[in-house]
């Protein structure tokens, strides 16, 4: 098997076999294919597609391509959560104690923000002594203690995802859907997970900016489970406006504990329960939708999941004190309130450019690598479809000068439109996909 | 302006400017953009394609990436001929002498033979002491004192089509008609072409398998020589059948100095009158078609043009007296004719596969570098259309042993295919695109 032959046909649009794949893919991991016929081959996936059958193919040969977490007996069926990615996305800060507290627990592996999206472990990582890198006995070891950790990509699972992806990011072979899929699905199967609950965002502040394109990427990776024999279900949810009202590391653990708290922003609650939900169900622990809704929504109201929160930040290291004390967290020392410079009604709230203005106020990163300020960020007052009157609060700048927070003040404004007539708030979710 | 930028756009099937064209291939040829940006590039274009407008800019860009020939003041026109590769194509063995001793300087560089395609370079030195390698100052010196030389290609020329060229090979990018055109007129014009013919073949034995393919190659090169201000004339000519009778180096020489003579196979010594026509043309010498096959003609039955090929042999080193005396060539230790297997009309003779036997008879190369043998090879008897009677000879097989010719009859045998009705004769050429 010659790794040119696996590319001419990729590139004349045929279907690649499940061998001539795994030949590829180790042969890449080991060295023995060179970037440069990666790139090409990447290139040829992009333009020309994959089967599911080809993708599920793909997906278990990079797992192959490194070690595997076992976490069977853990409990019935292991469950993960994976978000493709957004802006205020702090779902896994709220979701994760959540239904560990309800007994399903959570051994979970999260990445960093790049560009405009944010990551779970940078946010976790603004709490004080918060530690996200375990060996992967000491990974073990804390779900079987907690019933929860979340720790950063272990190198040994999937090198084949670490390799190819910092590939395409070069080669312009990222906005692949059978390379996403087969990314994450592969991360997660590699993790241990036996059933995922994929939340798929949609619009200007996530990777898939179509409904049509998240629902393709959603349903590919439903086939891939169906594939490898995991069961899949796939939220589809807005991201043209940010997710909750916080934006930015700190800021973004605050309003996770507000929500643990019971005092979370409406759509930001909603949003958690509907995601701790499908996971209840997928895990065996309810049956329906509204049975599993009942049971977060008690957990949350009688304190447990804030309880497990600070069992989870003092096991893996934290500061338990920041749920009682926001300000042990990282404070900006600039804060500036701005307000909204017309009477209406919000139209929209774009998601990047909240994103990206937050990277500027460095909260995020352009590069791989790159430092971030934990604390830094914006916090959202009204949001798409309130009635605002000029002069009232519209939202807050935490920034580190003056000057940062005068250049995001300029940027946010024109990132909302605005409307004379009503307009109705965004949807939170546009489809649940069960596989 | 970033490399990757450069890819995404074309990988969306935009048109690439003039300056992102130039900043890609200097930035490769240089080594600051590596090769897997260029491999995935390079997947990119053969795919989404590139207008006359950004193969005649990338065309320019490989001819500035390196040093060009200045061969102004030598004829009003400096016109080169290039094939696009084929079974048996000895062309410019004949071409090159029979114009230059009427009065065109050729000064050419060529290429070897890759699979099974033959290379002029290679056919050449099997003429004992020819010497193919000089300087730039030399090979000037060379045409201006005998009005005719032929170099291997330099790699001070050009070196942008080199080293893509050695990448697209391993990454299945060779077959794009803007990648092919590019490689082909930035060679040609950085060699000081100011006019070119270009012998595009067709069919089996060819790189373009179909009239549309090829036809689609051609026209595009005379769009990209309209854009840089150079007169292209495509002659569409079949390469489904072997070109002559000969094929295999020394065999091939013979070919063509038995043509220089007068003593050529039908169909060659009329496909070097059209290639040679229609040369004479751009350069000038001639108005028509049949003006200039009248001076061919006559040139060639005068003798003029075998005294130019022995003067071009010393010229470069070679034994002269070859074109007297075959048996100065090297000599096949085994000749093992073949006799028709049964009666009827030839149907067909499969040119790549004719090509691709000569290569394990040890006549040609599968992968660049390789040695090759020059003695060996095939010479064909009876072409398409004509009536052959079993047991007569149907083709004669120069190997080393006794075992490769055994091996090589069956093949041979194979390619042949019959009819028991008269099969009209393969047309020499198609199509005469003038541009």
């Amino acid at each position: 098997m010659r790794a040119v032959d696996i590319i001419a046909k990729k590139r004349d649009g045929l279907v690649l076999t499940r061998e001539e794949i795994d030949f590829f893919i180790q042969g890449f991991t080991k060295g023995d294919i060179p970037d440069y016929q990666a790139a090409a081959w990447a290139m040829a996936v992009l333009l020309r597609g994959m089967t599911p059958q080809e993708t599920a193919d793909l997906t278990m040969a990079m797992v192959r391509s490194g070690k595997t977490l076992d976490l069977e007996g853990l409990a019935p069926v292991v469950v993960d959560k994976h978000s493709t990615g957004g802006v205020g996305d702090k779902t896994t800060l709220v979701v994760a104690p959540l239904v560990s507290a309800v007994g399903l627990p959570v051994a979970k592996m999260s990445g960093r923000g790049l560009g405009f999206s944010g990551g779970t472990l940078d946010k976790l990582e603004s709490i004080p002594g918060f530690r996200t890198s375990f060996t992967v006995k000491e990974f073990l070891a804390q779900v079987r203690k907690y019933g929860i950790v979340l720790a950063g990509q272990s190198r040994d699972l999937v090198p084949a995802d670490g390799k190819l992806y910092a590939l395409r990011d070069v080669t312009a072979t990222v906005p692949s859907i059978p390379l996403i899929a087969s990314s994450i699905m592969s991360k997660k199967i590699a993790g241990g997970a036996q059933a995922i609950v994929l939340d798929v965002k949609v619009g200007r502040g996530a990777f898939m900016t179509t409904l049509e394109k998240a629902r393709e990427l959603a349903q590919l990776m439903i086939q891939i489970g169906q594939q490898v024999g995991r069961r899949v279900t796939a939220i589809l949810s807005d991201m043209n406006q940010p997710l909750g009202r916080a934006v930015g590391n700190a800021l973004e653990v605050i309003e996770a504990i507000q929500t643990l708290r019971g005092e979370g922003p409406e759509d930001f609650v909603e949003h958690c329960l509907i995601v701790g939900a499908e996971m209840l169900i997928l895990g065996g622990v309810s049956k329906t939708p509204e049975e599993a809704r009942e049971l977060l929504s008690r957990t949350l109201e009688e304190g447990e999941a804030l309880a497990k929160f600070r069992t989870w930040v003092e096991a893996q290291g934290g500061d338990p004190r920041v749920v009682d004390d926001f300000s042990l967290l990282p404070q900006a020392p600039v804060v500036l309130p701005v307000l909204a410079p017309q009477s209406g009604f919000i139209r929209g709230i774009d998601a990047r450019e909240v994103g990206l203005t937050a990277v500027t106020l460095g909260a995020g990163r352009e590069r791989k690598g790159e430092p971030i300020d934990p604390a830094v960020g914006i916090v959202l007052g009204p949001k798409v479809g309130e009635k605002v009157v000029k002069g009232e609060p519209l939202l807050t700048i935490y920034a580190r000068s003056p000057e940062d927070a005068t250049q995001a003040q300029k940027r946010l404004l024109e990132a909302y439109s605005w409307a004379e007539e009503p307009v109705p708030p965004l949807p939170l979710v546009y489809e649940i996909l069960r596989g």
